[in-house]
């Protein structure tokens, strides 16, 4: 441990070490009247905790904790005894005062620990900022961050901003997206690689290359009132290796490293399985859960009471602060589950709607759903994760082969039946995220090859089934990338028309052209209609056994129903009815909401090949 | 349903129905003592139901039950008020005693209650009798059984029996197997395909062509003497068409039939995840689990508390009549899951260490540990199955894709790792059965093309993880069979020397082929090394992620340790031992159980190209 530790102080001290009495405070400020009235501030600066802290106004912390590094002192205070909104920490030398902040403790918003989140009614929207639109061009380079704008680099940063996103707030709400998760926009100082985010330098700060933390608000804001959401992509896993703590550790064990690894890093073997596998080896759970992710992204210890209570109010603040519809939690399962579990119910105390989404990228329902709130598979491991939304990995791997393939008893659409067949495993089936690709995976069209009929299967399933779906940016459009081949940047193309210099501009459907339009109405079309389906939203669901490489399922409530029907066939295939006679009982009339052509439902329906019918039945 | 029970009525009424009064008695005798004191005797004759039914000794039924069809009665009788061991039913019309049935209360083997059963202890070996060993070719054709022997026919009976077995009992006991499987011995007197046994005609006698009822319980008493197990394949599911009871059907709704199949005949979809899918379709559920398993074997209806004492009753008569050590139930999720609750408990409240695997024929975990007994995934689905042991059909799906392709992530020896990585979702780990290979399935040796190293990988690997390895006949001796060209016949071929007139016997070592002694040798000196390694039994596991293709876990308990490596190569491989630190602690020194050979464990070990090693730590 000693290793590490002593080889970080000694590379960066000269450059990263604060030289002030007092240079951060942190959180810089907080709310009043929160459920948790206890708020832990780090105070930063050089020998700090070799100075007297002093609170303004009589205010007594309940505990001032000192650690190994003399530049960080832990205030406890209980902002229930605090009356006033603002107050003074003095930092003395003696009786002088050397430095002196101004805490502050706001008014929230009403209702704001009631505040809605994203949920099964909603279609999640995955941008990766830096690739979506340069709404600014004057912030592509920013002279505090290293990495500057060059578009000519498929790992660079293209420029891509926050108000590349709030101009196009009319595309993707008319496209029918009710939520959009950006991957993480806080500062990311890394030299090379900067533009994924998740090597995160500054977990208070959007990276100025994206906005500011007022153009984050003014995004939600802005998506609030078009009664849409803004879901945060949170990494409590990992931070950056330049992030100024890393630099400065606040304690050694404030994150992992390895004696037996080069100066420390130890890369992940990434067998999160480790976590509920009572017969896993020590080594392999340590190397999954404290290896590193990437040579630049040490891994933190949520296990350290401290790290805990600072993601936990990191993500508060941000929560109370940008007015968020949610979160994205990054790689889930690499992270101490019993320190997650307590990280998620502080957020779910404070905020019991707030809907908080795991990266549980497993193969199997029984290893996914343990991951989930409450689930019996958890409790089988004796856990208790209080997560209360997961990510069905295992559709997410059975979809391409499922269309791919030919049919058998495990094939075809039947794969895909059989994948929601263990849905009695998870106890939220509602909370769960579906989606055929994202930022990390091969994107769906270039699997099929640009084929608007194998994106509108995937698109029918992934907005008619139970969950809450999640679509990648780009695709509805008819975006490819191969990440065998491009790696991830080419997965991560820039959206076409993000960039005023575009020759062509997809984020205008005047200007889209006749390939991409075949994709963009389809979605369109589909996701405006799931806007106010209730039925699809919360209704329950009756699958039917593929039978010739058709699937069918119904969605249904006491006011309406629908039938949902892929055919996964190269040829029309004609059903009989008669067949789905329990879901189509009453029902004689059915109206395809794709074409809104009405039709009998008396005999039989006759499906093209390759093709998806959502049908309302009448 | 009154189709059905017409066309079989009217069909079979003037070959098949009694015409006695008093035909048959069901249990045809029972014990005193038994936990449940309660006995269900079924009285079949001729219009029995419109007679009076008489018990001597004053002895009165607690319910006499009338059914529809008026050839059956059903007594139930309090056994712990009946202190006489022998009594008379009596038939009468008016006065006149025109039948009589003396029920016999036999006394209980000492500790039958308490039998001990199959466990991970045991290593399971499974026969289907009729190709095996014919021990008595006097049986081979019986003039009361429609099928003759004619081993031309590769889907006719062989002639092969139990005294084959017994004669061979040696031979099973040096391979060293602990228990016998056979699949079904009960009476099946189908015109064809009647080797399979599952088209069981009658549930209380051993087929003819197999031997008699006493020979079986001798074949049961000479393995419990070798202090070995006689497992019985019970099958609730299904009779055969040409069962007495289905040709003169007791009630209606003895068994399921359909109104749209001919002749009430609808083939199961055998989609049993439907049983825990609570979204599943009705008409899914049941073609599924009421659907025919095919046009010869009508499907039993477990929810008819006639049937299902019927079954349960049959299953403890056996148990008792024939001391066995264990079932093994077939198709067990096709069955009403609630009745086979029941059935289970019964059983194992009457005999509290008695094992029931069933066939859980499903695809993960997730399913699999749905159908184990206080499973935290049954009860995620409200069920609790009470059946002790279940059937790892996840790890036989993996195995022989692990060993055929190239290792990544998921694939190769991690995709047997990650396998075992959902082992938590299983209440009772060491009470699953493992395999690779059973009587409906691909054989190993053709899938390997008889190659001794994927066979040697495969044996070890079942042969040294949790749970109860079963061993498939004659694979031990190199057997194939492709089911895929030759179909089940091809799976089922005559054991080599099992039949006089064979020009070469496997069964006796010493003419064994070098060909098949390689796969002899190698299974012999495994099974008994096995047999006395507790550690084996019931050991702890360790697993370690592989590396390079190579798989390495660790058994251990307090007194000692065992490592497995498994090397899925084809090059030789180096382990660096220090990263099995935590396993190898103290250890110094290993010996292959294989070659006996000892060698150091301080630094390195080396594995063969596609070998397994298991070593002895010291």
């Amino acid at each position: 441990m000693k290793k590490l530790y002593s080889i970080i102080v000694l590379s960066v001290a000269s450059i990263a070490f604060s030289q002030k009495p007092l240079d951060r405070v942190e959180p810089a400020f907080w709310w009043k009247g929160m459920k948790n009235p206890e708020l832990q501030i780090l105070v930063y600066g050089k020998d700090v905790a070799n100075n007297e802290i002093e609170l303004s106004d009589g205010i007594k912390a309940k505990n001032i904790e000192k650690v190994e590094n003399p530049n960080y002192v832990f205030l406890t205070l209980n902002t229930n005894e605090i009356n006033i909104p603002k107050f003074k920490i003095n930092i003395k030398k003696g009786k002088k005062n050397i430095a002196s902040y101004t805490y502050e403790l706001k008014e929230r918003q009403p209702n704001s620990a009631n505040r809605e989140s994203f949920t099964s009614k909603d279609v999640m929207y995955l941008i990766m900022p830096d690739r979506f639109a340069n709404g600014d061009e004057k912030n592509d380079s920013m002279p505090d961050l290293t990495e500057k704008t060059n578009r000519t680099l498929p790992n660079g940063r293209h420029g891509g901003d926050l108000h590349g996103i709030i101009n196009n707030l009319d595309y993707i709400q008319n496209l029918g997206a009710t939520s959009v998760w950006l991957t993480p926009v806080n500062e990311d100082n890394e030299k090379v690689y900067s533009y994924h985010g998740y090597a995160q330098t500054d977990l208070y700060k959007i990276d100025g290359r994206y906005g500011t933390n007022e153009e984050y608000k003014e995004l939600s804001q802005k998506l609030n009132k078009r009664n849409m959401k803004l879901v945060m992509d949170y990494v409590t896993n990992h931070w950056g290796i330049s992030h100024w703590m890393i630099k400065d550790l606040p304690t050694k064990d404030w994150i992992h490293w390895f004696n037996d690894g080069e100066n420390g890093f130890k890369r992940s073997n990434y067998k999160t399985t480790t976590q509920f596998d009572t017969n896993a080896s020590e080594i392999d759970k340590k190397v999954a859960l404290d290896g590193w992710f990437d040579t630049t992204m040490p891994d933190i210890n949520q296990k350290n009471p401290l790290v805990l209570k600072y993601l936990t109010q990191n993500a508060i603040w941000w929560i109370e602060y940008a007015e968020l519809g949610g979160f994205r939690v990054d790689t889930y399962p690499y992270n101490d589950k019993e320190g997650m579990a307590k990280w998620a119910k502080a957020i779910t105390d404070e905020y019991p709607k707030f809907n908080i989404v795991g990266e549980t990228w497993l193969s199997t329902a029984g290893q996914i759903s343990a991951w989930q709130k409450d689930s019996k598979t958890g409790e089988a491991a004796n856990y208790n994760s209080y997560l209360p939304s997961v990510m069905d990995f295992m559709l997410y791997g059975d979809l391409p082969k499922a269309l791919k393939e030919k049919e058998s008893w495990d094939t075809g659409m039947n794969r895909i039946y059989n994948s929601f067949s263990s849905d009695f495993l998870y106890p939220n089936i509602n909370n769960v995220m579906v989606f055929f690709e994202n930022h990390d995976t091969e994107r769906w069209n270039e699997i099929f090859n640009a084929d608007p009929k194998a994106y509108k299967l995937g698109l029918t399933l992934i907005s008619t089934v139970r969950g809450i779906p999640q679509i990648y940016y780009g695709s509805e459009v008819g975006m490819r990338g191969d990440k065998n081949k491009g790696g991830d940047a080419d997965i991560r193309r820039d959206f076409p028309g993000g960039w005023k210099s575009d020759p062509q501009n997809a984020l205008n459907p005047s200007t889209q052209t006749a390939e991409q339009k075949k994709f963009y109405q389809f979605t369109q079309k589909l996701l405006n209609w799931r806007k106010t389906k209730e039925v699809i939203h919360t209704g329950k669901t009756k699958n039917f056994v593929p039978q010739n490489n058709v699937f069918v399922y119904f969605r249904y409530n006491e006011k309406e129903s629908v039938m949902v029907a892929l055919n996964n066939n190269e040829k029309e295939e004609i059903l009989d009815l008669k067949h789905f006679a329990e879901s189509l009982n009453g029902f004689t009339k059915g109206k395809d909401i794709i074409s809104d052509k009405e039709f009998s439902l008396q005999n039989n329906l006759t499906i093209p090949a390759k093709t998806s019918m959502i049908i309302e039945l009448k």
